[in-house]
């Protein structure tokens, strides 16, 4: 657990720049989320801009809530010039298996770019996983996945096929790299009754990794440990106010969180 | 009053999914009122996933709150789509009246859609109401409304003239459904000083309407009636405080809304 | 110190209309916070309106946060009919020296509209200073002002260059209105942990400026004055809980502000 405490004091030091090609309902709570860890973010998506801005970032976030067709050619051009420059690329498929506008972008994206972090609910994660089994023929396929029900394989399998580091969120979360995976036991019920807990979670994970790159599964586990310990000290300084006490709450705790509640907070179990 | 408490049990049972194309300024504020209604949001304006997305919904709520030539063209093909599919139409025509952008687009979604509800304040529906006299001949001119001044009576024009539920918020809630209007006295005057209290009115009429779409003038009530009470709850635990604290009130009494609290608290009267 | 707590009053009295280009991220507090201090805010942005509302407004504040083609033609658009209403236009150049496309717009607006009131942290508007000393020939050069590392220089040179209020924000605020220039020492640091606290002093500008445009110098600095204080006000009240707490106590304060706090409270020198 010491480590994943060394990662958050790591980007506390660091202040990575964390550029954001993401959706208008969620935003704010991502910019202030990736202010309350230490990190910088900033927004640009216009496909005149977003690669300079790619280019002097430490993390970009693509998050495909409210995608356009006009920001889905900013995120490829971000993208390639993140990948260019070398620095860690997250994907967050917002409502991967609602259209085929969201599917044929996230199949387009993670085809053209290296994608270091790819995180979502296990239903968006599923879908990936199925699409995946169609277009290239690999050995998941969305039945399967359904009769197992089980978000450590499907993150798995999906980290294999994929070659980059699959985090699926929910009442428990799974990060997976390759054969290698954990779950987290910390979070609480609550994060799912706001909009945007799952953005965030995109955005703590592009803001660690900025600060981490080479350690991008850890990164990602530290960030999840950020949001999941910081939901369960907000529920129990304000939870039975209700939603908006307790979203004030979480960005409270987002923003105190420190190595010490870090590494005394995180219940992570192998998966 | 009974009903109305029943119909926010049906809503809180069916968690239905309730499509937005919306403003970028309060959506935020919509999503998390959908949310602590116990409906689910979804916000998508491409024209390329506006009808799939509708499809598969509960209801839609469009709002003209920043209107542009892209996302009016996505209200058309998902009101189409939500038309063809049967699910209630929500037109939230912010700002009508100020700019022939948004007199013609209001003009061609009465024009082209089936709308279930519109709900606007009472200078936007006033200005419809003449509109629509202009455009279709109607015997309600604005001239004779700005003379009556009288909310009532320009809902229950509208909606004959319409044949859709017409709300008007403001000190004083009217709804009506043809000839039968109520006037709903819950509120207070801080909600006014807010942004997106009005489009938050929308989404929960959204919500409602899409747990109880056999019932869309009582769901339209009960939306509103849930409003009221939560802007006096919030003035009651937090107003003294200032607009912020307000706000994060107001988002605790709607998650924390319940049967018992909208039977005891409405106050609604024959218009 | 009078003379602002009257402009405050003035504005409260005034309730003037103020339009907004802006960005997607900040877009909600900027609106909150324009009716915290009396104003309303109404956002357009699409080229067939941007005219028509800015020609029925107050005042003017375009934003560049996240800037797009279409959004730059209304800007350009919004901003003649500003200038032909005579009403004062804000410019606040998010991110001006990041990208091409920001440095370009900045030009652009610069050269092509009567700015009133130019607000940016010290990095943007040093940029813009070299730029234009770049494009125009003047003599502040972007490494003397690097040199001298003077925000009160800057703000005077730029000011006197381009014939409006220079306002340069962070810990020390600094006005200038040609030779003159006051510094004002209020805030708090938290206030820089925030999104969109640099937008929201904008948003002030012009909701101050809309109902004082014949004293712009001071309207801008009694729009920094009611920041800080209230930043001030809101670290005492909640600061001690975290970045949530404090956004919303800053809320809070803003919605509260008044003639006896803003003038006892200002801390104004000249520089």
């Amino acid at each position: 657990m010491k480590h994943y405490a060394e990662i958050l004091t790591t980007l506390r030091a660091a202040k990575p720049l964390v550029h954001h090609i993401t959706n208008y309902v969620t935003v704010n709570d991502c910019a202030n989320a990736t202010l309350a860890v230490g990190a910088s973010p900033i927004m640009a998506d216009d496909t005149q801009e977003a690669a300079d801005i790619a280019g002097m970032a430490s993390a970009l976030v693509l998050n495909m809530g409210t995608l356009n067709t006009r920001t889905i050619e900013s995120m490829r051009l971000a993208g390639r010039a993140a990948n260019q420059a070398g620095i860690p690329v997250v994907l967050d498929p917002v409502g991967a298996g609602a259209s085929g506008l969201r599917n044929e972008t996230a199949a387009m994206l993670l085809c053209e770019l290296r994608i270091s972090v790819l995180r979502g609910n296990l239903s968006e994660i599923r879908f990936l996983a199925g699409l995946q089994a169609q277009t290239r023929g690999v050995d998941v396929s969305e039945q399967d996945l359904e009769q197992t029900g089980e978000a450590a394989g499907v993150a798995r399998a999906l980290s294999a096929q994929l070659g980059c580091v699959v985090a699926i969120t929910g009442k428990t979360d799974v990060v997976a790299s390759g054969m290698r995976a954990v779950r987290i036991e910390n979070g609480h019920e609550m994060l799912s009754r706001l909009t945007g807990t799952g953005c965030m979670c995109s955005s703590l994970i592009g803001s660690f990794c900025g600060a981490s790159p080479q350690a991008l599964f850890e990164a990602t586990v530290a960030a999840l440990l950020t949001m999941g310990i910081s939901g369960e000290i907000a529920y129990e300084n304000a939870g039975a106010a209700g939603n908006g006490s307790f979203r004030i709450a979480l960005h409270d705790a987002l923003s105190q969180m420190d190595a010490e509640r870090l590494e005394k907070g995180g219940r992570i179990y192998e998966a």
